[in-house]
């Protein structure tokens, strides 16, 4: 074994530590202390330079921890293999870049989402979100036919309201907007159909019929992944269950047949 | 094969070929694009003329290709055993009936409904809608019990609400709106109850009963059609699983059998 | 068979016959339509008499039906054995005994609620009906803690914002109206939290456990039903489908004790 | 036996009694009325000094049934081993260290709590609030998720919009509120977004994204508490029913075999 590759070893021994994790998590916990403290004028002010100070320290120790990381990997590429460490190394590659200009915003916001890291770094928490990711591609073409609902209704809407309700259907993003709120069902008869129902009495039509196209397909949606989950769910455990009984019923089979093989040799003689 | 046949064959393939549906689909954007480009009056106003030529080329090309589809279909008729080709034939139909006509708000919903034709030409949408429109037939119940409910409420609400609130229940129809309104929880009480509950002090049993009776009944809905769903996905996955484990089990039993037949034929000699 | 018997056949024949419950079924309608029309004043008030004459008119054949009904049950009070005959009889009841009173209001809601009828009529929509008050005393138990926790969070908000909020919390009835709008969601925040929370910066924590507690009952209310209703689906499914698998199993394990039977009686000779 | 234990199993048989739960349930009702009662001023007012004795009275009254349970528990921590009987415990505790203090408002209150101790006295209330409560645990991870984009959100938004819009995103602690809200789809748009957007044209994004990350947790939540439920439910069925089935399969196959082993034994003869 060549003393780098030993080296190396040692190195992922070491980023791969219960320890390494914990310091790192309490350092993401120091971090989100830190933005927190920041919304506060009063503590913020007066001391500004301290802040930038901590978040600086910060930013270079999560750059120590990704390169001790990404040296790690054998390959080094393989790194790059895992979503989860693209998203560590852009939040801090994105840190360094930004630091000179002022897009101050941009920057604290970066600041902010450094404690999504929370999510990388604890196992169960990553499970979680990866599982929550799984389901999104078996929703994309109710999606899709929900977009499609979505851009045909703020079409017409915006060609029948523009006029009479501009600050619900002014433009198409506007009523894109719009839509949104009414699929949530916030406020959507009270704001934004009774106004509009009183110079166009027939607009109801528009209103209703998107809400129960909406609502109807968000509820299949939500009806599609149940099934679907709870179909996955029995199948791995009848697949578990049932082979076990399946297998004792077909060895206790086996038996009888050897022993039937047993006579049948026995017999002729 | 006579002649004509051969040629119908050919187009047949041709309007079943994967291009032709990209070429279609690309259309359908185009249109989706135009109508979408048509409601930003700074573009819209200038290039007018442009907008509706552009609409009668997509109008003529869509026409072809229904035409030709139509054609394709042998005896015709078959066309318009689904339901799908009837959506396009008339969305078509329609945009030339109304073109001469001075209804411009029907023609350019119209236009924009084409968007839907999206739907009819891609395939996995089209599947996904043919569910969704399956779980109505079972709804039909629960929705006729709803309607009664609906229509019990809304007389009884402009029997009783129709001089204290005339904006909510000034007639049948605005009684009806309300409830839906109401059934979606949107400002119920705010907007709806609470001004009334001032005039009327026992007016809360009213909402609250519609309030009670009608989330239970989408509740009721809710939950009929995630057990229906569930049970079906089970049964067909039982069915398969079961199927294949039982059918070993008898294999197994036939060859059981088919021994001791050996064994009983060999053994009185 | 007597006559008075033979008279009896035949009139539950004719009671029970498909033709009397469309007829019936009309005349629900011909009620639902006139009180509809009812609601609207420009025909309401000039045709006042003859609504008046329609409405007697429809009472009597209903009161004819129920007799009728009544009779054909032998004996009688079988007929009341049924909870839709006694909703039935005591609408129809109820519309004689208040025929001479002044409660023009209550007499207008009951002969809307004779609509309701359709329900005990139609014998689809009364097994739904039938089904959804069958999945009520299951949810007995979380009703009473609901119950309990709307009861105490009454007591406590009277207490607390009475004085600071007299329309919301001004007395236990308030109240309690209050957190059943808190319950639903609607304008929880900006028309009952907001204006309290500027005079009682805590008051917070009253409306965010209240929302809490109060939609994880109802959560898992609603998923105690779901679970309820799988689980039942999938016991009836199984239950079919296994028994026939394991019948088919063990007559062939029958057969193969029989064989062996043969065998060992053929064989000691 | 000695005499203490004989008394004290006499003590624990009349604590354990159906008759002694009933007493206290009365108790604990008239305890609920008296608080209830108490939230009516014209009632309060005259009849203040009796309401202190009535509820003095209820406090030791409870007080000394909590120590009849206490002593009849043998070894008397185990008394401590359920969580109910802390509740209890600290409950009645509470009323009487805060008896002489002048914070009248958490006396009340506590009042009011005792009524929630029906809870540990109606058994079934009881296992289904253990039910509840065991639900808690297995949503620790998406609660901590949660947490977490509560956290972050509620920084950027107090970051962007603490001078746009003071009385929703003002500090850290009214943007988790103001977040609490969207999350209940409650005014989101009309009360929060809207006024924000019309400073800030892109805060939408903010909106958008935190209702689109906030529901779809939640969404997952719901959805992983029902298939864990169906799931369980189902193992409890499958395991008894299969049970059965398969051992009844398994019995018939010894059968088999203890046939083939006599035609085996019998044979070699």
């Amino acid at each position: 074994m060549s003393s780098d590759k030993h080296w190396r070893l040692k190195l992922q021994d070491f980023v791969e530590h219960r320890f390494f994790t914990i310091v790192v998590m309490l350092f993401i916990f120091v971090n989100a202390v830190i933005v927190g403290l920041e919304t506060y004028p009063e503590l913020y002010i007066p001391y500004q330079e301290w802040f930038y100070i901590a978040d600086r320290v910060l930013l270079w120790i999560f750059t120590v921890e990704i390169v001790l990381r990404l040296i790690a990997s054998v390959p080094f590429y393989t790194f790059f293999k895992s979503g989860w460490n693209w998203f560590d190394f852009l939040i801090i590659l994105a840190g360094h870049l930004f630091a000179g200009a002022h897009f101050v915003t941009v920057l604290r916001v970066l600041r902010v989402l450094r404690v999504l890291r929370a999510i990388s770094v604890i196992p169960s928490l990553r499970r979680l979100v990866d599982a929550l990711m799984r389901t999104i591609p078996s929703l994309f073409n109710i999606m899709f036919l929900m977009g499609l609902v979505f851009y045909i209704f703020a079409v017409i809407g915006t060609m029948l309201f523009a006029t009479i309700s501009p600050e619900y259907f002014g433009s198409l993003g506007l009523s894109v907007l719009t839509l949104f709120q009414i699929v949530t069902l916030d406020s959507w008869t009270e704001a934004v159909m009774r106004p509009i129902l009183e110079i166009e009495p027939w607009s109801w039509i528009y209103f209703i019929s998107f809400v129960l196209v909406g609502t109807f397909i968000i509820f299949n949606l939500f009806i599609g992944v149940i099934v679907n989950n709870v179909e996955k769910a029995n199948e791995e455990d009848t697949a578990k269950d049932e082979e076990t009984d399946y297998q004792k019923l077909q060895k206790e089979l086996q038996e009888v047949k050897e022993m039937l093989r047993d006579i049948k040799n026995s017999d002729p003689k």
